[in-house]
């Protein structure tokens, strides 16, 4: 039997009986074939001793049922790691940070629990998934639009919490959400935002109530378990139009971005964008006259690639642009752009996608890119976008924040590609690609594979750690890292001897004194486990 | 002399001493002339012993500085009570809300540290005002839009950190920050979000950091002293309009609502709106007829308001949208607007204000509202707008959250009429209008009237916490309240046994555990003061 750390087999057992009077007998689970499920499938400590199993995991139901497990594990001092849907991966998927945490698997919390089609927004629990939330505003017909990441068997909470991000114009899901019930490590129930005042009708659509705002506290957090949030929901708009722009230069990145920046900061275009290297695509080799090119001695010059970019008609740089509203707003929102990109010499256009809605269920299959529009989908999985190496059982997301500015891509571009090729990282080229997650900046994505050899995770998990070290000297940090790398990731925000961290160690410290919920959850390890993690 | 709560005369002079050390000799002021300038002159405690006088007010020009005096203040257990500018007219001004404090003022703070034209957003210290950043910007000539308030006087950055509002698509100030330097009750110096990471280039492009996000426990708060902000700014549109939409009859409002709501949660239309009784302005007396409708036994039926509104060809309510950005975007969005509206029998359409960017300087003169268009300003205390009351010697704002609903705002009018009657406040026709100070909600906005007489002014603040009682039971809280009734204000938002309060309790005494920040504000007491004031 595997054990909580620094609990005794005897407090363990006696926990487990608490846990099923409190939820029922079938959802305490602690048999390995259970516990099997709980495990990451991308974990980077494959057949290694380090990979952090859970010892259970219980499914409460309620609200109510969740503050009696909290409560259990408080007086039991055992640590729960907290799921919506357990899908995060190439974070950690379902497993906790700490080998032996009880997993609390929220998943049976699944009720969507409101709906506002006419201010647009939704109070869920944590274990609806983009498809539920969907499925539930198709089948009553609701003119409201969800933004959806991919894939979509995600937790709609889950993925909020953990600061992920979709695609359209609130792609940010933590700034769309309104308002969270929150069970405390105690075990008490605290509602934020107009939450707090009872008979309020505007939980989900007023933020910040009175005083403090505490809503960011929960996010990538170990401070409580959210079992409601609130989401902005986009209106469903009339259409959608997206149009690509392709500029001849390696030095044209600069007004390209500039031109980006305004259009996006100024509301002109919406969603998420991202900044190719037009000769390549992420995915699939380069043809043989470039691979060639590739291959000269010293690499290509610009002039070069820039030739090479002219004669197959492919340009530098591109970026796709998207517009949603009424057609004849978007129709003109897209013209602007034209005008304002057209100071770039060499520029060329091209009309992408174009669909109005609502969208005939009968087109959805020849839809390339659904998420765009909001509906959930799990075609990332599809086999056509399996990667080209056999050996690749996984991947981990070093994903760093860079400024907003062609300088920033082409500098990042330098650095990366020279550490990579110190560190022996594959990277093809146009692997590179920035995207604009966030508004104001982007993040980098890289998938570092994880295989079932020991070694060369090891290896692996060894370069990740270098990784974030020199992207952090260039100025560029995680926004949101594997469990296997927090505590590196908070240790480059070190601003002022770590004053962050050891802010976050004081609240953590008073609101959950006895350290049960995430321990190290971002960095953040609870008084008893801080010295022997340091 | 007047002294800090429970600190002794020896230890307070020893204390302004250091303070002058610290921040030399001419920016302690405890002179009976010198500390009357941080008196409120709105207070609603005018000749009482209750109004909340400073014992003095110290001024450091730096973030060591301001470190100092926070250090030195909490040797000493004295607390302090810290302004930009204290122009809070109506909620406070530059008074601490507890009497003997000392006035940290950041007036001499006062440096535009960074506007970034590129990405739009700039970096400022406390004392900057709106008046300040937009000269910086205009003669640097930088193509970007601050958002203002009425008026522009006031610190940009205390604006923002009391959730105050503007006009622009960025109005809500607390929304539109990215990135805070806070010192905090121990003298320790913090940065959030990307600030934490040393090198960073994104402090002002990218909210988040890395793990949870904090910046909110700064916002209407007690637990540390910013002393640096950073916007998002708007880029300079390419043009301006405003056009408004009558509708003659009461249930109107009711489409009305939905159909704002729809353009202004899909960006269709932005910034700030307000729904308005149109036979009737908040200034000024109705005409005479419409006075003898008024006064009418039993008051007139919405028949004869509505057969009044059409034959004066004012219909019943009405709402002014504005829109930004390129010309023909927003002809199509106006357009558009019209369109939707048009469901509505009897709308009718007004084109109002248009204008290109940059503003001509000539023209300045002639516009009515300059803060629609990012100009600061002081024409609210223009003489013209001045009350017709002589007896009127200030206000404090009563200031509730509404849902965005038609049906939200005829009960409210008829619930606060009722109430405002009983309680005999006067309360002119119109003056019930729902602004959106914030996306998805109203705000009501009421000056409640302060005089130079005790027992009215006690009446007064007596009124004002039954409004309070009164609005929290049908589910409306304030947003922002005058530090007298900070408490009040805190007491509604109870969800299960004021678990917020509490929450916010145990946060405060392990960050300031002396609590000699702002003691009282937003109604969370430190644990020292707890007691004698529940």
């Amino acid at each position: 039997m595997r054990l909580p750390p620094n609990v005794k087999a005897e407090s363990f057992s006696e926990a487990l009986k608490q846990f099923e009077q409190a939820v029922g007998k079938e959802w305490v689970f602690s048999s390995e074939e259970d516990i099997d499920l709980y495990r990451d499938s991308y974990t980077p400590f494959w057949h290694e001793e380090e990979e952090p199993i859970p010892s259970a995991a219980v499914a409460p139901s309620s609200t109510e049922e969740v503050q009696k497990v909290v409560r259990i594990a408080n007086s039991h001092k055992i640590p729960l790691w907290i799921i919506s849907t357990g899908k995060n991966l190439g974070y950690g998927g379902p497993a906790p940070l700490l080998g032996g945490s009880i997993v609390l698997d929220l998943k049976r919390m699944n009720r969507v629990l409101e709906v506002d089609e006419r201010n647009h927004c939704a109070l869920v629990e944590p274990g609806v998934s983009y498809f539920d939330l969907y499925r539930y505003i198709q089948e009553r017909g609701l003119k409201v639009m969800v933004d959806v990441p991919d894939p979509g068997w995600g937790s709609v909470m889950g993925n909020a919490l953990d600061r992920g991000v979709g695609y359209g114009p609130f792609r940010d899901h933590f700034d769309s959400h309104c308002g969270l019930e929150v069970v405390l490590p105690n075990g008490e129930l605290l509602r934020t935002g107009m939450g707090a005042l009872p008979g309020a009708k505007t939980w989900q659509q007023y933020k910040y109530g009175y005083g403090p705002s505490i809503d960011g506290l929960f996010c990538q957090s170990s401070l409580g378990v959210v079992t409601k949030m609130g989401f902005y929901l986009y209106p469903q708009p009339e259409a959608f139009r997206a149009g690509s722009v392709t500029v001849p230069k390696r030095q044209d990145i600069v007004p390209l971005v500039d031109t980006v920046n305004y259009l996006v900061n100024s509301g002109i275009a919406q969603g998420q964008f991202q900044i190719s290297n037009a000769l390549a695509s992420p995915f699939g080799p380069p043809d043989l006259e470039l691979a060639n090119l590739l291959a000269k001695p010293g690499g290509p010059s610009t002039e070069e690639l820039e030739r090479y970019g002219a004669e197959k008609n492919l340009g530098y740089w591109s970026t796709m642009l998207k517009f949603y509203g009424p057609q004849d707003v978007i129709d003109a929102q897209w013209n602007y752009a034209k005008k304002k990109f057209s100071s770039i010499p060499g520029v060329r256009f091209k009309e992408e996608a174009k669909y109005t809605f609502p969208i005939d269920p009968k087109m959805v299959e020849q839809i390339p890119h659904l998420a765009d529009l909001g509906i959930p989908n799990l075609s990332i999985f599809g086999i056509g976008v399996r990667p080209q190496r056999p050996m690749s059982y996984g991947h981990l997301w070093f994903s760093p924040i860079i400024p907003a500015t062609g300088e920033a891509i082409l500098e990042v571009t330098d650095v990366l590609t020279k550490a990579f090729r110190e560190l022996g990282v594959p990277m093809p080229l146009g692997s590179i690609f920035p995207i604009s997650f966030f508004p104001r900046t982007f993040v980098l994505i890289f998938g570092m594979e994880v295989e079932h050899n020991v070694a060369k995770n090891r290896e692996m998990r060894d370069k990740f750690r270098k990784m974030v070290k020199i992207a952090s000297e260039h100025g560029w940090g995680e926004y949101r890292t594997p469990t296997a790398f927090m505590s590196d990731v908070m240790d480059v925000y070190s601003f002022n001897n770590h004053a962050l961290r050891r802010f976050h160690e004081t609240i953590k410290d008073a609101v959950d004194p006895n350290g049960i919920l995430a321990p190290g959850k971002a960095g953040i390890w609870p008084k008893s486990m801080r010295k022997e993690r340091a």
